[in-house]
């Protein structure tokens, strides 16, 4: 599995944090695995719309992964980089679980996936813009935005009772299910989500045990913007 | 390959219309496929928020599969519902990718899969709620989630040219790459996107040919609201 390190371009967001964190996850536990070369775009020069980044990712956004030792193959979306990553480097399933021989663990935790990546992550980007970023006052747009990802937060809530991670049998096991939310909800307090998360016990705990991996840390040291 | 009718939780919604037809292409293609039996919730009655639908779909939202032949295990969240009939009910990979044999087409159906239950859907949900069911005008928002669902639009565009199909090789093949968008951009006009789809002529052509599929207009028969 010795490969040459695989091309990350990314920007230290929600979307942009988890596939770093993901392949410090896999440098970890795979002594073969080639590694990574992150490369943080400069978002604010529309870098990302450059027409050679636009064939990488056709959508204009970050993250992106190339992979040299697999003909340069490209792929875009964390979620879809994320599966890419695991079926091709992580042959143990140490971060998610055989679609063939555990299917419905596979299954559920897609389920988690697609959750977060249809639900906390576009409203928690509403919330962002019209509480951070929009030149107007919306108190109608907040609030709809707010509401919707507090509720989504209590979705997780509910899940993680009597559990350590969404996805695996028992408590549980981390997975990619975990990662995709994690890096949304980590940014509770300065979204306005949540001031502290006392609200929501249990995803909390969570979050707690997800930041306290090594991973998560060298993840995002990774991906900070060069100063 | 025989078994029970799956249960199909759903509406006539672009999240609820996808795993219908979907449901009607395996029928038609594999004689020993067991078919499906949709429920049309009442959503106006919020039965999708009760306790015995919130313990099928954590989320209380459609659509949800409860799958008879494999002890009642249940899925949520559409592109998770067609992962999962694909994986247990398309041996032959007629609607999908072999993920080991043919990985990166697999990928690639997985990155258009997530573009549009991370983008499209997100975004042009918004679109309907600020110019349709909204109780106060804001331009701003609507302006800003038309933009956004137009530029997505684009990016469709830009891939199907020279293409049939979002993934697969060559000119590309129908796989749920396409199905999870279809029945986003199925409602342009309704949604106001787009009165006719004339500035986007490659996603007009792909929106007509996925309409002329017969397991299109089954699935939309099938979830109709009872009168």
């Amino acid at each position: 599995m010795s490969q040459a390190p695989i091309l990350l371009y990314t920007y230290p967001t929600p979307n942009g944090i988890p596939v770093a964190i993901h392949l410090e996850e896999l440098k970890a536990v795979y002594p073969a695995f080639g590694g990574y070369e992150p490369n943080i775009l400069a978002l604010s020069k529309n870098v990302q719309k450059e027409d050679w980044y636009i064939k990488l990712n056709p959508n204009g956004r970050i993250p992106t992964i190339v992979d040299r030792s697999r003909n340069n193959f490209n792929v875009f979306e964390t979620s879809a980089i994320m599966l890419y990553l695991s079926q091709h480097y992580d042959p143990d399933f140490k971060f998610w679980f055989d679609p063939v021989k555990d299917a419905d663990n596979y299954s559920e935790m897609l389920q988690w996936i697609f959750f977060a990546h249809g639900g906390i992550g576009p409203m928690q980007g509403q919330v962002e813009h019209f509480c951070s970023f929009a030149s107007v006052d919306i108190p109608y747009a907040k609030n709809r935005y707010l509401n919707e990802t507090r509720r989504l937060y209590g979705v997780l809530e509910i899940r993680l009772k009597d559990r350590d991670y969404l996805a695996g049998s028992g408590r549980g096991k981390y997975s990619l299910a975990d990662l995709k939310p994690f890096t949304w909800v980590r940014t509770h307090a300065h979204a306005t989500v949540s001031e502290n998360l006392d609200e929501f016990p249990n995803v909390k705990a969570w979050l707690q045990r997800l930041e306290g991996r090594a991973a998560t840390a060298a993840g995002l040291e990774a991906v900070k913007v060069p100063s």
